[in-house]
């Protein structure tokens, strides 16, 4: 058999060969995303991801988790809950799609299991919705509008961040249900939540039924959101940035840290980034977003660890997450996380104010 | 040669031939489209939209508009804003983003043609923002976002819509620039802006920047928007929706159709639809979502007429809209459209106030 | 209003402005892309095809044309024939379906307008075949079967290259029918047709059926179609490749100047190269692959001038076809293409033989 | 906490919970794949193609599987392989570029990791291809190439099938490296490979060079495959399709079930059909194509058990064939699987010749 002749200019690129995997009786998640670490295409990148958050681990990075597409009524939502749990994750961004059916779930209701096929006029006869292959009682969803505009209007009437309105909700929601869920794992972990988009959500309809009630309710300061935010950046300079699906989380969390950058110059982007998106580059659309183009922005450090899937979550993240509970165990209790406190209305960061309307800068 | 005999059973099925798509010189595009209609696959997808917008047009629907995208950024402002002049369209939702990059070239600035493969810690260290193959001085972003601050800092202090804040914002854009642009055309025309992740923007930036300065500035009261919209499908309950790119747009105009529907059961979802998206269905993501998943929500009436073109709207929409521009002529002159006033911080629509504290409920 | 102030470092990124494209009445396609050229992602993309088909016209280079994906059935048939009439094409690549599709028309049956949504099981009771949104007569398709059975079983039973068996079943079919089409369309302009997986499509199994009849009949040489094609690039070696779909064809019409610079080294790869495809790179799959990436293969030339258009051939294809109708007009009447001869079983280009059995080595 | 009150004619739509994941340590491929079940979109497909193969399994069909894309290149060969040796899979259609990366790394070569943003003219310059992001020395393919020409030259100068070609080339490479690898996993199993499309890849291009050598050298005969394929299923006609990646193997393996129910009606289609595909079937191409839309061609049973997976293969296919390796091991064991024989020319099933130049019928 011949053996592989390279030239010695050919050497830089071709030097660390694919290890064609190995498929095994029992294997783990965790030694199977090993393996596919010397796959190709978004099999390595999915494995490459898992490296990367374990880097973040250990770095005692402040890591900022996105959440977009529809991955609560999917059924991914005690996955999450299980990384605020775990402190694999230290500051949630999301839809509110996403907490508004983790909130339908935490209160005892359910998302079904249905079929892309189905006759959507009988559905909305009726009244079930559909979310492309899973099926909910629309019946409930107003009832649970009606729940948090009833939560809502127990609020003093002033403008809350969303970080303050999610805390209060999670927390309320966990005193009425003591159930396990993304907003009661953020709430009892002291894991803030942010909610740029929160207008256009079903928590942001609930908030409109309160006003109808009482005109002085309902008031969102997602500005605030901006300032907390970034503030969070230029107390715990060293960031990180997860993403599933894109969206407005991924955009905010970026943002955060050229807003940093703009008040204290030098903060630099985040340290590491990993992101699992359906969305292609080539439509220009910033879901699709490389992190390549991020860094131009200085959203990403100029050596930042990062990493782009181009999968489903549904797929990917069940695998990743499986995978780090197992590898980043040692990781997670050594971790030094942010602490955060949430006092009255004021986010603290490891024993320092968040301000919401003042940026933090140089002293 | 065989005639194809078709046998009764099949005949219902197989009535309507395609016609093999003729190319010739000069062909205008609405002529191009009118042929696609009887072709297969997307191409017939967006002949059938143009066909939808002409009789969302004699139909005297409310228009929405939904712009998610890149789409300021890549070259279709001016063209979004001829469909606002002509009133092809009655209201926008739109993306920060695509506002922003409006916003900085009424102003006098560019993007610039570039490549998706640049190289992006070079640009960062010169100052320059990429999206995809497109350029942008980050400089000027920076003087954008004091100009904005600066800006907002003449508001009164107060939580502005972010539909009242962008009508002052088009009203001042204009005063200074006397420049062609989206916010700038809907200003001049008496046509509303929402921006529901407002705070997932540039412009959120600039109303963060303004509240640095002064801790009262910078308020938006996106709960407000979603009362606001929903009136306004309320006040005229024959509507449709055209929606580039899906994200936060797509959703906020559907959701007022459901709100709408809570508060006067019988108002019906919209009754037409297009939209142009690249993401697919299969992952679950609203953006991708077809429009029968939405009828089952109700967002769309029963008997909607409706499609889904799946496109990057920088290749379907200069088709689809120079086709407009031809085949609506007529239409457009006819048309009557409702009249927006915007009376302080009040709008009002065909000379009634839309509400932004209390759903219209039936008397 | 501020000018912008470029550094001079900044200068030669921020160069040629996003001019944004203004729609107006009356516009034609080709002066619609001109226009887009200005623009941003894949609509400047398609531009810049035409641009780049321009040149390959002017050039007088031989230009294949690779056609996957159901683009016959789907109602481009015509558009590709025009495109061999013009002689803005000089060899087809071609999937089996495209040309058994193709047949089927020409042979007077048609494809029918259907729905994506339709009951398959109805129309398998039916005997209706569905290719998406697009429905046909399964008995028409049986039919088809057997006149291409008949036909082969006319030929003399030797090993026939697809090249030569399409070229006199185009023969045949014209002679039939006096209609217009791909196959017919080729045969008279004396534009060669190859068919690499000519066994994975209808026209196979209608050969199959004829060795059914005749245990010597059917016999397709598609390695001879290999050498054949490559002789094509050695006896023309300015040449360039225009692809739709991607498919066998585009790896079929690359893997040719990849031989042809084996037998004759310096040959060099494509100079001229557009493919429309939806398909993403990042998946790893040949249909999807960059031009980039055919540079590393040599199957581009290092400075050949090259764009990928990622979209739907149905809708990119119609508006750069009438374009080119118009654009090019002059320069296909200019144009010195090569002149085929069909002399038996032998190709003859330029008055060169073809052959099928020796790659044309230097002399 | 409420209880969820579904109404009676709900309750046939709402039956069925999502359950949320949830993440343990030591997780194994095949208990998540259980989980995943219970979730939705493409994890759930994922989840219910794992349920669909044991099924195949543990009914004694014939397991048609097909290899599109860079899989071999992409690190999935051993895993094909290993499918093969257990059985779970009894007949594969291949692309010929899978074949042939993986006789490139069966004779003692390797593909090395890359990246997807190199740079090609260097590349070219070096001799090394890019598939994405991986790498490959092209003086070895030059070699590969070679040696494949110099195989066929010894064989006796007739037409082969490419399962007889592939089958005699995988001998000869196990006899030269007795290495595993797909071709002399199938081989020494006695499982055919089909190579619809040889003549658009390397093994193709080898075997022109022998042609180039020797004129009679180099004959295939991929007529006979579709008549031997269809007799496969006319012999045997309880049969699956296990598709990753679309392409040819998709629509060979699914037309010769067409084929054979021409031929014997009644036969009927593939009762078991699972697909991983990265292409949507909104833009009419074979490889996106529906399960659903085979079954208006008779492609699959009326009530096949049938799921499409849009995801990367390099994703979903290690955890798929992971979990199958604990879940099926034993299915496996007790399955009667068709028994192969290679007898000279000769493909025997179960006892019976397969023919190349007659279908078989019923009797």
């Amino acid at each position: 058999m011949n053996k592989p002749r390279v030239s010695s200019k050919k050497k830089p690129f071709l030097d660390v060969p694919i290890e064609p995997l190995r498929v095994e009786e029992g294997i783990t998640a965790d030694e199977l995303l090993r393996r596919m670490e010397h796959i190709s295409f978004q099999g390595r990148n999915l494995a490459v991801a898992h490296r990367i958050w374990q880097r973040m681990l250990s770095d005692d990075a402040l890591i900022f988790f996105g959440i977009a597409g529809a991955l609560s009524a999917g059924g991914l939502r005690l996955a999450i809950a299980d990384l605020v749990h775990r402190r694999a994750v230290d500051c949630l961004v999301s839809t509110g799609a996403n907490l508004y059916h983790d909130l339908h779930e935490t209160r005892g209701r359910r998302h079904f299991i249905g079929s892309p096929d189905a006759d959507d006029s009988k559905l909305q006869e009726l009244h079930i919705d559909r979310v492309y292959d899973t099926l909910v009682d629309e019946d409930e969803f107003i009832d649970n509008d009606a729940w948090i505009a009833s939560f809502a209007l127990t609020l003093e009437p002033r403008p809350y961040t969303t970080r303050e309105f999610l805390y209060r909700l999670g927390e309320h929601l966990w005193s009425e249900t003591e159930a396990d869920g993304i907003l009661t794992a953020a709430y009892r972990c002291g894991v803030p939540i942010y909610c740029p988009a929160i207008a256009d959500s079903s928590i942001g309809m609930g908030l409109s039924q309160a006003r109808h009630e009482r005109p002085n309710a309902g008031h969102v300061d997602v500005i605030g959101d901006i300032i907390e935010s970034t503030n969070l950046v230029l107390h715990h300079p060293r960031t990180a940035s997860v993403v599933l699906g894109g969206g407005t989380p991924k955009n905010f969390i970026n943002q955060a840290s050229v807003q940093a950058e703009f008040y204290c110059p030098g903060t630099g982007g985040h340290r590491y980034a990993l992101q699992i998106v359906t969305d292609a580059a080539h439509f220009g659309g910033a879901s699709g977003a490389t992190l390549d183009e991020a860094q131009s922005w200085g959203k990403l450090a100029e050596d930042a660890d990062y990493v782009t899937v181009r999968a489903d979550a549904t797929v990917a993240f069940p695998l990743l997450a499986s995978a780090l509970a197992t590898s980043a165990s040692g990781l997670l209790t050594a971790r030094r996380y942010p602490k955060f406190e949430f006092d009255d209305k004021t986010l603290v960061i490891d024993g320092n104010d968040v301000l919401v309307d003042r940026f933090k800068t140089k002293d």
